[in-house]
């Protein structure tokens, strides 16, 4: 293209040499496909989409709570209608995404086979829709257990319009199955689509019982391997994190392994705890605000913090 | 609808059940009503909106702020043509979102009248139209509080532009008025929204003074039934939050009771400080950063963690 | 214009008085400028603009990752014309918010020269464009830092798409390059577009080197004038704060002084840790979770925190 | 407002006075109000609306043909979903501008009965909707003669897809229902739509039977009483007009009076030909091209332009 | 460019040479500038913009007509505000396009003296704004001339909605404007986005006298020097037009002469009639439909057209 | 779907039965597949779109006339950046739209061969693309053509920014090369975009040479096989149409003859005129206005209308 520029033969005084930074970037881009060992083919962009999946949820959310979080002018009548419709679109457009997930994987293992790939997503896809039910009733229970769990929940109507914590469930009971069905690419940009809406990080591997709230949420993290039982309560910036991450004999981490807490039913943990490592924390168990627990916490156990040591600095 | 389909006697080789899922959703939705004790009736949605109440505060903050946050092409001249026209938008909005509050409202405490709704709602919009030039003025001392607090600042309107701790304030100022003139759903949404966009969570029930400043601000959370002083400075993280939730005779939470913390004039908070409690921070005082107060603090006291025990574990 | 609606001489009900409102924040603001000795001059918003900004690098982010984070549409053989006419525009739309912020920083120093300010943003924006192959450089070894620190991590591919940390961290290194080159809001700006999206808080101040890894990242708090070496690993809600601001002689806080750590290359620093003022964690070392460090850490030194003392309140 | 401005006493170099130029529209809006005998009422723009009744249209004709009209992504195992949920919301709409309609026909009548309006809305949209499958078969036929009628056809779904004569007869089918049913202004709108897309201007009082086919179309004016049989055709420019619009003693025009042609079964009608008067086209008549016809036409004539008188004006 | 993607090496099966078909639209390009006496500068787009001007007539048509053409969600009672929002944010964005044309102005002229550019601009401005409310009064005789010659018109406001006329009376007064005050490249882009949306044709050159209506109006064209007095009243694909084009010694066309008819008050000219030349209409006078007048016309005379000669060619 | 809304048993008053609806018009469709022989297959719409087409339009001629009909904000130095992002969009998108025609031609003739389909859609868009030079330099000569014919053109620029017939010829140039290529259907909706947005109506398959010129426009109708050589000029409402229809044996029409006028190099036709049939209008002939030509007509023949006979009904 250059030279066709250059046979015009004008001057031209630009505000930057345009063609010199297109440059300067694909040569990076070169450094950085060979480094990767990228091959570069022609073809479009062979990625998933954060807009796509945005809109995805979006329309999952609305056919899940029609009449709370769906169109403005919706009315109960024609509820299924509008279900039937919203549905389709979104699942029709999950399965282009699961597609490219799908061919992702398989470029980084090798072969590429799209049949199989085509009959693995409309599988996937089958079995997230029939998900669906199933999710919209978890949720159900999550939205019960906030309202009873926070003395500034005035209905039920307002927790599912207003908590983050509702929000960010939404998305992980989505990307949780997305996760067990394959589809763990999905699965985390569904995730942080809710982590950067409210600030509470759930890696959607996490298994999580029915019932489970969480109260304002900044700051929350739970990692991959956490499994969760019912009736469990946290508060802000509750970590249930792992402890170190051991690596394999080449000095690489080792990926996959379960290290991150179990916490049995009917557990709560308060703001600014930080759990961390495979411990149990036992049915019943209050883990108190701040406390730093890297070790098995027996069922019923109560634990607090000891009074702060504060100085008082004054004269 | 299942028999028309049926009807046309085509064979379908579709990527999923779609009647099936619908009807499965359906069957949710109806065990919940059952739950919930909710009748089916005719008619829409009949809840507040987030995105209308988003685009609302939208036209707030560019009537009280013209030239900094109002549009691009605003030129002085005709500033209060855009107000007028821009408040009057909003404010007919907000009516509609009341008017569908007070609604709820009422379908919760039995008797729904409309006539009375109507009134109801139009005071409401009214008082809450002419507090918008109060509003204004207690946003002005909070960026100048910012503006003297942060060696960082540059201007004033650096301030006002940046600062998240400006954005939730904005917020809570226009929630905390609904909340008093008694739409405490739509003030809840004003502050989630603000919630979701800075990581600071003030609930609208907490009443603040002017000159507040928010530094940094992720992680802040501020009770319902918290009181806080004129030019107070809390930092990241902070929270002024309940120690326990007393329930009544038959275990249920008891909702609106007095609760958090008491922060009086000039008092600093810093980064993760926590304090619980139906407590009272002296005028003046300093709390240091990640300290744990669950008592009084006294006026002039200046409160800082002893010295971390840190363990050096190499060998 | 009151007296043209007098004129008409029609009774009005209306829902409020708009006319009153509108006069109420005029007086405001007419208070709010003899209070900034702002005097009222005909003319249009001479303030930048954060929707203009977040268009500008949702541009520059495509021309740094075409294929990953530009259109969905786009392919191989013409990234180069997509980038050439994307960054064309962006950095022509750029130009014009730093003459906006050049214009700024001259009405608050006095003197406003419009000739030298047209030089000095053209100087300005070519610096910058001729930066971008740098910015992506480094870029790359914060994604790659990413997937080799991170267990979960499946592919480098994922890390761009998903991490919030690699979010910020686009936006920190452009706003970096534009606080060094002198455009100090337009910067603070794009940091808080970040800061809003992820809850990570760099301010566009603080140097830091190539390879560096957030994790999770909400409450990430990283003051102007700390510097970072390379390969630094953070988690979430870790600080690198100020200790304190020292005051001038007439009670002003002095701006501008380094007063953040300065952190050596291969630190690793866990979750909720707070290190605050002009310290040195030397090379190497770790500062374990939660951890408050207010003094030099030697290199290779590993911090963690005693054992936390827990009290069980159970009967 | 003028004084809140005066007050701040600032010198303003305006472009252009815009209090005046805002006086000058004020005082002649009153002065068209008085000549009209409108008192000025607060409250709404109480018209309908040309952009809601475009996106109504829209709405019907996606229903009306889903899998040809409808959405892209449209499938048709959803095609019921699609309907109901579009036709729904399509719908709801039009009750709302019928609603808009009927208030101001009764404002220029007279009285306004509020309830006895919302009867009248209500029995109008049912009637309407319930028309939906009439209309659907009636465009069927028109299609079909399209198709049929010109060589350059090539399949029945290139005449949907392009032909502006089926574009101006959905709008009609659906324009003279509504007018029918007692809505001529939404009619009129609806009816106007197609005339600015499409240049044929049938008014949607006009009777037209089944298998109507109008090829080009540019230019084809048909009247308020025209009433036009089955498998008629018309080329571009066709007018059937009216002849004279008789006065009544006051010399003010006469109303709602027959004065447009009856044309009847199987009559072609070729392109410019102008058609005058309550007079009738025979059935299976022909018209020729340029024609100017103000007298009945026995069936099966076939009228032709006698040869052009031509000039050869050249030397 | 080229050679940095030949650099990569890679093989691609493209769909199309994009290089080659880029190159050969630059060559085409050059062809037309050296043709044209085209120097290439460096720069933007420097012509006016057909959507900004489509922007800026809405403006204008919103705020002539507030309650009528404004936004659906106006009240009476901030008319003003809305008006005077609209309005300067139209005259601003108008000035714009102002100096775009008045730039290429001098560009094909010769000197470009840009302070004398921003002046005229200025004063064009200025004087198209203080013509606004007679422009509004003009529309208003336009809107009772229509109502009063159109049997079908049921009320004024239906006219103002719905008749293409109005649609492209507001359009050419606008036009006509500009045109007048030296703008005519502006003046001709409002006119011809009202031919887009109703087949008439208006050269804003054109004067027209108080009370102009024009009925149905697909293919009305009226030409540059025309001029047309007041109550005129014109029907569908009535042209007003040149005879013949004089030409200058050198075989060019002479352009500016006044070369199409004057029309005087209270003319009615029907369907089809074309009037060629500068000739005159007399007052009062009726010309018949399809006439072909090239010949002055006495005030009063009807001329109507013999009747047609058909030749019935059936057998 | 009926029997889950049934099932929930509560009493709806709705407005309309919209499950009737939905179903009538079910059988309607069902009613069509049956007339027109189409089986009922699950999948998606299989027709080409007129939203994707005008989208494509734009981007092709943005890309034709980069610095006039192009994005606002573009700059010389970097046009052909924006000209290969635009084309390589474009042209994608144009082979998805002519996949979909191929296989639409395919279903009707009966078999459908995929990969002959893929094949076919790329050489077809190929030797499109590669036609687009010229398609630019045939416009350049319609833009002379059109400055030099009009004595009110002021600049080639305002031509290709205002004419109609510029327009027109735009997308009458795009969708030939459509025709000829083997897409008449894509090529029939391009040309009716233009149809819809000038009121001129060019059949994709008319040849026409260079330098041809339309002022006006509104009305003009050119069919399928009309042929018109160089330097031509046409006024609105001129018609070169088919003077009859030949039926086969079995009544049907035939299709595909050539059937209208050969129109030799250096014509002019003026307004309204009529040419119908495959006549020749010779080499350098003038067609006066209104004429009604079904005969051949000698080169460099100046026909014109005899003195319209008209009666002067007044007495």
């Amino acid at each position: 293209m250059s030279d066709s520029l250059e046979r015009t033969g004008e001057p031209r005084a630009s505000l930057f040499d345009l063609q010199q930074v297109v440059r300067g970037l694909a040569d990076v881009r070169q450094r950085w496909r060979i480094a990767q060992k990228r091959s570069r083919e022609p073809g479009g962009r062979e990625l998933p989409s954060r807009d796509a999946l945005s809109a995805i949820v979006d329309g999952l959310r609305g056919a899940l709570f029609p009449m709370r979080l769906g169109p403005l002018d919706l009315r109960q009548e024609s509820e299924d209608f509008y279900i039937g419709h919203t549905l389709d679109a979104a699942l029709h457009a999950l399965f282009g995404q699961v597609r490219l997930e799908l061919r992702h994987q398989q470029r980084h293992t090798g072969a590429a086979d799209e049949a199989a790939i085509e009959q693995q997503a409309r599988t996937l896809v089958r079995d997230f829709a029939h998900s669906l039910p199933a999710i919209r009733e978890l949720l159900d229970s999550d939205v019960v257990a906030a309202f009873e769990g926070d003395p500034a929940a005035r209905s039920v109507d307002e927790v599912l319009l207003c908590y983050p914590g509702i929000q960010a469930m939404i998305h992980h009971r989505v990307a949780h199955r997305l996760y067990e069905l394959g589809a763990p690419l999905l699965a985390r940009i569904v995730a942080e689509l809710a982590h950067g809406a409210t600030g509470i990080d759930i890696h959607p591997g996490a298994s999580i019982g029915a019932g489970f709230f969480i109260d304002h949420g900044t700051g929350v993290v739970i990692g991959e391997t956490a499994v969760i039982g019912q009736r469990v309560r946290v508060y802000q910036a509750v970590t249930l994190g792992a402890k170190r991450f051991p690596t394999d004999e080449n000095g690489h981490l080792s990926k996959g392994l379960a290290r991150h807490p179990l916490v049995e039913d009917d557990v709560v943990i308060y703001a600014g705890a930080t759990v961390l490592g495979r411990v149990t924390i036992g049915r019943g168990a209050t883990i108190g605000g701040n406390l730093w627990v890297t070790h098995d916490v027996a069922p019923g156990a109560n634990l607090s913090q000891a009074r702060s040591r504060e100085v008082n600095t004054n004269p």
